[in-house]
């Protein structure tokens, strides 16, 4: 099977190390509008080769759109048009990887080559981005979630069921409208918060030098994904904004909620939140 | 020099493993209120035996206060009462680990042994408790702060800059108050987002099951210090009141100005907000 993935990144990167290595993918072919990452991917072996969008696509039996969703939303009907110019019968599959699904299916709705699309996002991911930050094993165990599955070929979401069997993760089907709610909350959410702590202590620091010095493991983890790349992030939250801005609010009231108790000094009432939260060991270990 | 440690928990523990390993004490006698803890500390051999209160302080050069903030409070006069009945020339040195230093301070300024109070704070922690969290190389190369330093002896400053050498521990200077300002942005704030957050989800989730399977690497790490201790935590928000409530307003805003971009689809302004908290990476490692 030749795969083609467009973004050789931390996901494309990762995937493509992965493919290669479990003998799904005879030959990888790379593509990346950036020549600097491109030649990096090269150099650091994560595709065999480099080729044109256009080639690629027409090349590879199947197309990783491993690219920010800004980018993705556009590529995906033209890598569906140009099969369409291969026929009805054309079997080659495209395939995205983004973390909001619904503007995404809902661009390639009523393309006559809809079939031929699968829509997938494997939650994996760390903080760092580029060919550098590719890595093997990202995703073994983890979870992936194929949308509207029932929209897309069977034969191509076989395929596709396989490539994440090769990656060893666990396949969860979701329709793209509950996918976007439950990112909100286990993923987009979180970057949001994230930036905000790197802000709040940031101004702070204009004056304060010795925030750098104490910086504590706590606040390292929490402040982690602070790091994340806008060009990743900016269409993930524009895409997903009407879920996003309903988690914010949640959020926002919770922390008033601590705000209130601490300004009452009502410590019982700290108390109650806190053993609330710690309810979250149920899910995280 | 035999070393009291009182409260033998995450902090207590883990320093009575490493000043025992590294030499710095000949004896460490554990004391523990809650009589599981104490066996167990016991059994973990954190501790070569365990004594009253009393006892232990009576007894030991050195008694180290490892317990929420609200109990040393109370337990720090006491002590310089019992080294005051010993006579003026009473060498013996008390000191506390914990995240909140004015109001501690405060509470014995003006007692006559004042000199024997040295008030310090190791930066070091994880998010869980008890005895059985306590781990060697907890404290290796992190930074501990001294507070006030010029109102304790002289020579207890040097035993307990020594002790804090054995740690491993990089040593800074700073006034109570100073303190107070940067736990709060770099620790305490954490810990409220964190809380937070794990009861966004938590409250989504009694309706949605799926959240349990999707929790990425990405909101595990941000949500993980919402496991903290409510023991630990309600005092030091409490004390530390008007510190964390202005750094939550801070925050409150930042969050306010990303939901405000997110709202009016404004992407530049996203993008200006990322790379702006993307900056935390001179910071973070």
């Amino acid at each position: 099977m030749k795969v083609a993935v467009v973004g050789l990144g931390l996901i494309g990167g990762s995937m493509a190390i992965e493919l290669k290595r479990r003998h799904f993918a005879d030959e990888i072919v790379g593509v990346d509008s950036d020549s600097v990452n491109a030649e990096a991917a090269l150099k650091i072996g994560l595709a065999d080769r480099m080729a044109s969008f256009d080639d690629a696509v027409r090349e590879c039996d199947i197309t990783i759109l491993a690219v920010p969703v800004g980018a993705a939303v556009r590529m995906l009907p033209h890598v569906l048009d140009m099969y369409g110019q291969e026929g009805k019968g054309c079997r080659k599959i495209v395939m995205d990887v983004c973390s909001v699904k619904e503007q995404m299916i809902r661009s390639v709705h009523y393309h006559p080559m809809r079939g031929n699309y699968v829509s997938s996002h494997p939650m994996a991911g760390t903080e760092y981005s580029g060919p550098w930050a590719a890595m093997p094993g990202l995703f073994d165990g983890r979870a992936c979630i194929i949308c509207n599955s029932e929209e897309s070929d069977p034969r191509a979401v076989k395929v596709v069921e396989n490539l994440f069997d090769a990656l060893n993760m666990r396949v969860i089907y979701m329709n793209a409208s509950n996918h976007d709610v439950h990112t909100a909350y286990v993923s987009h959410i979180s970057h949001v918060t994230s930036f905000a702590l790197a802000l709040t202590v940031l101004d702070k620091e204009r004056d304060e030098k010795h925030i750098f010095d104490l910086a504590s493991g706590g606040f390292s983890s929490t402040v982690r994904l602070a790091k994340s790349n806008a060009d990743m992030w900016v269409p993930i939250l524009s895409q997903n904004r009407d879920n996003v801005l309903h988690v914010i609010d949640t959020y926002i009231e919770k922390m008033k909620d601590f705000r209130e108790a601490i300004a009452d000094f009502d410590e019982d009432r700290i108390r109650e939140l806190i053993e609330s939260a710690n309810k979250i060991k149920r899910i995280i270990r």
